[in-house]
Parts: C-alpha cells; structure tokens; sequence
C-alpha cells in the first residue's frame, strides 16, 4: 500500500477514484462516458450546479459572491486578478511569503504598480511576516495562505481596509475560513480538492467592472459568471472529479469536521520531528502549515538514507522541494491519519536503527 | 448500444476509455492514480513527451515549430493569438465563416485592427468564401477549417503572404495537412483529440517576439515552450488521455488512414441525405464538413419524430445547434462507420413510414 505525501497533483480519496473511473466507463448509467457527453447536456450541467452548490455550502460562501470553475491553475489567476482588480495606474499591495507570492506580484506589475508591504524573503520564507501597514490605498491585498514549498501557513489573517485576495490553492476547504472577509478567493484544484486542470474563484461580484480597462472574454471573471463558468467548454472531467472530492468532503462532515483531523494529523507529525533527536523543523513554530509538513535531518547524511528507507515503507513524495531541500510531508485532506502514523513510525525505526 | 454523434466534448475509442479508467485506478501499474501523481514525476513526464512525439510524428511537424498542451479552449487562444503575434497599431486578417471565427476575430479586436477580408454571414455561413485578396500587409491571416455549427470545411487552404494562423478544433487530426503552410495551428482537445480540457497549439518559433508588448507569462507562448507546457502544473488527465487518443491512432495507421474512413463515413451519410426525399442538405456540396454534417427536414412536422425515433436506435447527440436548427451528425475520428449506417438505416426506416 501506497502512502501519498506528493505535494500536488497531490492525494484523492479512494472512493472518489472509484466512482471517477466508473464514469469514465459509463457515466451514471447513460451509457456514454463522462468525456464523450456535452458539456451543454443536462447530466453535465447537474454536475457543474453540485460542485457550485457544494463550494457554496461547505465555506458557506455569503450572497454577493460568484463561485466559478475555470482553467489555467493559480499561475492564470496570478494575472487575472490584477487584470480585473487592479486600474491603470493603481497599485496592488502584496505580502511576499515564498515563491507563489513572488510569482504572483510579478504578473501584477504587467497591469500596474505592485507595493510589497512585507516579504520574508530574507529568513528564506521561514515565517510570516505580520506587521506591515495597512494598504488602504491599494486597489487590493494580495496574500497566499500556505506556503507549500516553505511550510508556513497564515493562522490568522491580516485586517485590511483594501479588499483581501486571497490565493488558497494549497489549504482550500482544510480549515474554516469566513469568506466575507475576502474580494477574492483563488485555487488550483490539485492539492486539496480535485485533480489538476480547474482552478476554483470565489469573486464579490461588487468588486469587478472597476478598472476601466477592456479585458478579452475569457479574461474577464464578469463573461464567466454571465456564462455560469461555460462561457466556453469548460474541463468536464476535472470538475466532476472536484465535485466527488467535495461531496465526499461533506459526507465526512464537512470543513469543520476535516479541520479536526489535518490538525490532529499535523500535531502528531510535528510532534515527533521536535521530539526525535535526528529530525527538526523548518519554519518558526508558530506559523507552520497544517498542510505541507517540512523537515530536515540534523545529520545531512542521514537524508538519502531515509528518503529510500520511507520508500521501503511505501512513502510517497516526501522529498522537499528543490528550492527548499530536505523533506516535506504534505498532509492534505485526503490523507488519512494511518498514514501519518506510517511515516512516524518509519521516522522512530529509522532513528532506532542510527543511533 | 449508443452510437454518440455529439458534437463536443464528441466520442472517444472505446478501448482509450478503458485505458483511462485502469490510469484511474492504477496508472501504470506504481499504485497511484493518475489523477493524484505531480506532473514532475518521470511517469507523467513520459507521458507528456509521447503526446508531444505523437503530434509531431502524426502530422509531420517540420523543425523550427513547438508543440503544446495549454489550458482554456480555443476561446483561450482566441485572444492568446492576437496577444502574442498582432503589435501594437497592427492589423491582423480574419476569414468570417461562423460564431466561432466570429468570436475569435472579436478578441483580435482587444488588441489592435481587424481587417474582415471575407465573410459568408449574408448566407448564414453555408459556404466558404473564397475569392479575397492576400492580406499581405496583415501580421496575420486567421481562417477556421472547419465550421462546427453549420457544417462547412475549407477543403483547400488560402494562400497567403501573412502568416496563416488556423482554428482547427474540430477537424485536427481527421486529414493530412502541410504543416510548413501555417504559423500556428491550435485545436481544443475535446473534438477530435482527447476530452475538455487541453488545447493543442503547434506554432513557428520565428513568429514569436516580435509584437514590442509585455505578456504576462502565462499568456506568453514563449514561456510555455520554454516551460515545456509545465510552466505551470499542466492538465494532466486531459493530456493522458490525449496521448492515448493519438496512440490509438497511429495504431489505426494514422491520419492518412483515417482520413479515408473519415471521408467514407461523409460520403455514404451525404448520399443518403440527398437520396432520401424527407431530407436536405444545408451546405453548398462543395464546401461540406467531413466532421459534422448538417442536413434538414423537408417537411418541418417531421422534425421532432425523426430525432426521437433516432434516439430509440441509440443515436445520441444529433440535434441541431441552436442557432442553425434541424440535424447535426458528427463524424469524429472515433465514431465507426457502423455507427454511420445505424443512422443511414434509421433515415431509411423512417422515410418508409413516412412515405
């Protein structure tokens, strides 16, 4: 058996790969597959209205929000948020906790001026900077709440008078989030609730139509929400393979319920790299992820060593990222608790066996 | 048994759905979905490279031009090709044979001068224009080679100074065609490639760069090649089961090989629309689609009963667009010819009771 700790496209639920593979074969009985059928077919629209009601319900998303599906992962987003948000001449506030956030603040400056109101660049994305002015000029806010390279996660998040955009795409639908504190929500669906190949917008419809620039149709969020998201053909089966993702999500009780187990699995797991003698953490403890675990052998020859007994183990994707070294454990929703025990153990009997 | 005439997201080869739904499960045997693996990972790399060997091997792809599997459809690239190839003050050239090339010179709009330098709207699109002159001074010439919604297909190209620039989303990869003719090609996968979600785009290298505007990476074609389509975390199911639709039809002989079943299946269903007295074609016969073929009811009372007595044969998907009415069937790569003759003899079968 396989433990996946694969940082993205990142772990499924088992059932959901089941019920997905069955409608790839046939899809709810009709006799055609899920990839053949029109995306204008009522099975395909009962499919898109789900996966929309249930982002709505589960982050109970208020009146005046607009929940699309759209292509092109975060790095789209990274453009489309300025493009939409930010006029001529105005400028974007961003907070710069890693890569992701660099990436983003870099496609704003296509669209305007760009203002980095804090960055932790020079403690190597190790925390999260907390104390900066608040922007109330800026046309938004920009923050990423995971750092999925670094490990650190905002627990709390900043009070700003600019509307808060906010890119979720490696903690979506893991912990509760109140969502009227947001302009702007964004996520590529493959680390916590589908594959890769659709990426989840929730916009305040209010928001938009401001900047006074023309954007093409499938640039402008307001063609997508007129389209009900299929504006265009949209990415059928990435959807319905998010839409199983929530639905089993709430079937297991939903954001709250999940919150309790990735805090219970990124306890355990921190818990015995400050505990055991050849492993420590990354990030300052206070603003670790829930999400991706990072850690270091204090030893550096003890690095390959494990990585391949871990494997023997059937731990998958526990390598860090290569800006970043060492290893991260990524711990998304669909990870169960067993499997966090798995790799613990691995880590004891490793210890055990190099002392 | 269904026979599935849609006309998009259309029919895949039953044994590409099978293939899928294993990948689903197990890809390759490792113990992980497909759909749960990162698109860094050698066994997706593996994938990739043999989509991309498998466009450039089936349609000869001459030196000097690079493949991609992007995100957003056709409608996507709609703007992408004025943003990437129209400078500032520029005039790009546009062939009005449909909504969909309608809809792409209207993003051409966004970005600089749209010359129309020949349009078949007067006639609701039933032919292809032919007779305009070369716009020579144009950064491009754009024409769509197959018209989805009414049925026409350009069986020559134009020749053209400028650049040729070509939407062939619904008929990629069902005939031969010169590649070293065309600037850039680009196709929505889910015609005759694959399922919703990527979109091919095969484009000369020596176009690129020459526009004076900042384009935001994403958008840029120069990022993506030199990403290698994984600039960001690509579509990863769509292009596995890309890969395995262009797998299965080099094993069919390739394109050569299809084009001629393809044009069998046109021909007998053509035959019997003009035989069969109940029947009519839309489109002038010269200019008619391989790929969806558009006919009508002479007597309009019959509309409704042929398309149900249809559906009781386990025809799918042949009802018209809504905007050109009557009957659509396509012909797709993967549709057999004897699915081809389930229609001819339900047309048959219902002229008789007719009659």
């Amino acid at each position: 058996m396989k433990h996946n700790f694969g940082a993205g496209p990142g772990i499924l639920p088992q059932e959901v790969l089941k019920q997905a593979a069955a409608g790839v074969l046939d899809f709810n009985g009709i006799g055609l597959s899920i990839l053949e059928i029109s995306h204008r077919s009522p099975e395909f629209e009962a499919v898109l209205d789900e996966a929309v009601r249930l982002v709505k319900e589960l982050f109970e998303v208020p009146e005046g929000y607009s929940v699309l599906f759209l292509q092109g992962g975060a790095s789209t987003q990274f453009a489309l948020v300025p493009f939409n948000l930010l006029p001529e001449g105005g400028t974007a506030a961003y907070v710069e906790t890693g890569v992701w956030a660099n990436k983003a603040l870099k496609e704003a400056k296509f669209f305007g001026n760009v203002a980095v109101v804090a960055t932790a660049k020079e403690a190597n994305f190790t925390y999260i900077p907390k104390d900066f002015t608040d922007p109330a000029d800026a046309a938004y806010l920009h923050i990423t709440s995971n750092n999925t390279i670094y490990g650190t996660q905002l627990q709390e998040f900043p009070k700003s008078s600019a509307p808060l955009v906010c890119d979720m795409s490696s903690d979506i639908f893991s912990r509760k989030v109140n969502v009227s504190d947001f302009g702007l929500i964004y996520a590529g669906a493959q680390k916590n609730m589908g594959p890769a190949g659709t990426t989840l917008v929730i916009v305040k419809d209010e928001l938009l139509g401001k900047t006074g620039r023309a954007i093409p149709s499938m640039f402008n969020y307001q063609t997508q929400i007129e389209g009900g998201s299929m504006y265009n053909t949209p990415p059928v089966f990435p959807i319905y393979v998010s839409m199983l993702t929530l639905r089993w999500l709430k079937a297991k009780g939903g954001v709250e319920a999940i919150q309790k187990e990735n805090e219970a699995k990124a306890h355990v797991l921190y818990e015995e790299i400050d505990r055991n003698p050849l492993f420590k953490g990354v990030c300052v403890p206070e603003d670790r992820s829930h999400m991706n675990v990072c850690f270091l052998v204090e030893n550096p020859e003890h690095e390959k060593p494990f990585l391949k007994f871990a494997e023997s183990k059937g731990i998958e994707g526990i390598k860090g990222h290569r800006s970043a070294g060492g290893f991260r454990a990524s711990i998304y929703n669909a990870l169960p608790i067993s499997s966090v025990y798995v790799l613990i153990e691995a880590m004891q009997e490793f210890a055990e066996k190099n002392k």
